[in-house]
């Protein structure tokens, strides 16, 4: 019996300013129905402002507290060790961390910096890392999609640095097992009946099962014909959220 | 018995315009004590011609056929398959490929682009990448030295793509085997008594003992304390080429 419900942003819920159909009905309906739902995504071109401007623009019924953010992730983890990142951010989230000291850095943080991503400041990361400097990542997600385009998302560069320095990055959004426990920690239900929602199997789905919640695929957004075999475990791959929430309902029938 | 030398250029023979200390003159032993030599890189910044005019205002004996670089062997494989590649190198370069068809590509290059590594060049890599194009990289080498300073090489480049569109590069220079091989051939030495040596541990030394070959690794250039700890295999680790020769002419002795 399900009883929570953690919901990815873009590509479950819209594709830019197209609402996947049928998603505002069901996410009331989720939420009628007494799921506790939450909404999570590693995002990090908006800031939570924006995004619940979003959300709230196309019509999804969202308060404060049931949005989390990998970049909130990341500001809390950076301030809990008194740290000053070197921010390889979005232009549009920079102001995020416009209250951390930022000169002589000691840490690197990687979000999606977009046109950000230039052999120069790439190059400078690199460099902190391989003297020792921690390397702080939002999430692996390889590329997400935008139109009928797919782009590059801040997992091929955390990638391309923990590689050149020989560093391991600490993964603050999904599929951070920590990401997940403290969505988690927010409901009043166990994750073994917390269903994970989302378009990317490694991030959503395979983050959620190794964050022992349940998890389902849909077929909308960045999903790729075949990406359900792409990794194991137990979870079902439904056509959109509406049947992601059919099935979160009927466990409670 | 060693019968011949492979030298990397850049950490072995040379820092930039300064010559590793007397490195000319080893090289020069070298050769005049009946070492087949032959100059192995995987630079991407410079045409063969700029190299081999580097080497020569340095004071380095060589013949164009004893230098063998990885943007000469990416072009031999492009143009065997009859490929249209979208060339991520260095503008310094780009002439090396200007007698390919480049429109349309079908197939992804990626060499040390410096600063063509844009998100817009990645991000179109990548959409050829994840669409099927065959990925060539000219070595997974994670950066290189230039002065006081790491800089970030290819390598980490090939990562990024080949994590995104879940491919995997074919690398036509070092540590590739073949690229190995192709240069053992151009010797009468069998691979077993030819001694690489390089200052990268995992290009150079890695990928020589893979292919078979001997290996030495220099205290010189790019190297780190301790990098002799990151791989397994049977190597020596020498102060610079002018001891790495000595160990060469004394096999013979």
């Amino acid at each position: 019996m399900i009883g929570s419900l953690l919901l990815d942003l873009s590509g479950v819920l819209y594709d830019g300013d197209s609402i996947i159909p049928g998603a505002v009905q069901a996410v009331d309906r989720a939420q009628r129905g007494g799921l506790e739902v939450r909404f999570i995504t590693n995002t990090s071109r908006k800031t939570r402002e924006k995004l619940l401007q979003h959300l709230r623009m196309l019509d999804f019924v969202v308060e404060q507290d049931q949005l989390f953010t990998a970049v909130d992730a990341a500001r809390q983890w950076l301030r809990q060790r008194n740290l000053r990142p070197f921010c390889l951010v979005h232009e549009a989230i920079a102001g995020e961390f416009a209250d951390f000291e930022q000169r002589e850095p000691n840490a690197v943080l990687i979000a999606d910096a977009a046109d950000g991503f230039n052999y120069r400041n790439l190059n400078y990361a690199f460099q902190l890392c391989i003297e020792g400097a921690p390397l702080v990542g939002v999430g692996y997600n390889r590329y997400f999609r935008s139109g009928d385009k797919l782009l590059l998302d801040a997992g091929a560069f955390i990638r391309a640095i923990e590689f050149a320095a020989a560093a391991e990055a600490t993964i603050v959004g999904k599929p951070g097992a920590e990401f997940f426990e403290q969505v988690v920690a927010s409901t009043t239900t166990p994750p073994g009946r917390t269903l994970m929602v989302g378009d990317d199997v490694f991030g959503d789905v395979e983050g959620a099962l190794q964050a022992d919640l349940q998890a389902c695929l849909v077929r909308t957004g960045k999903y790729r014909t075949g990406d359900e075999e792409k990794i194991s475990g137990n979870f079902d791959t439904v056509d959109s959220i509406v049947e992601a929430v059919e099935l979160a309902l009927a466990s409670r029938a």
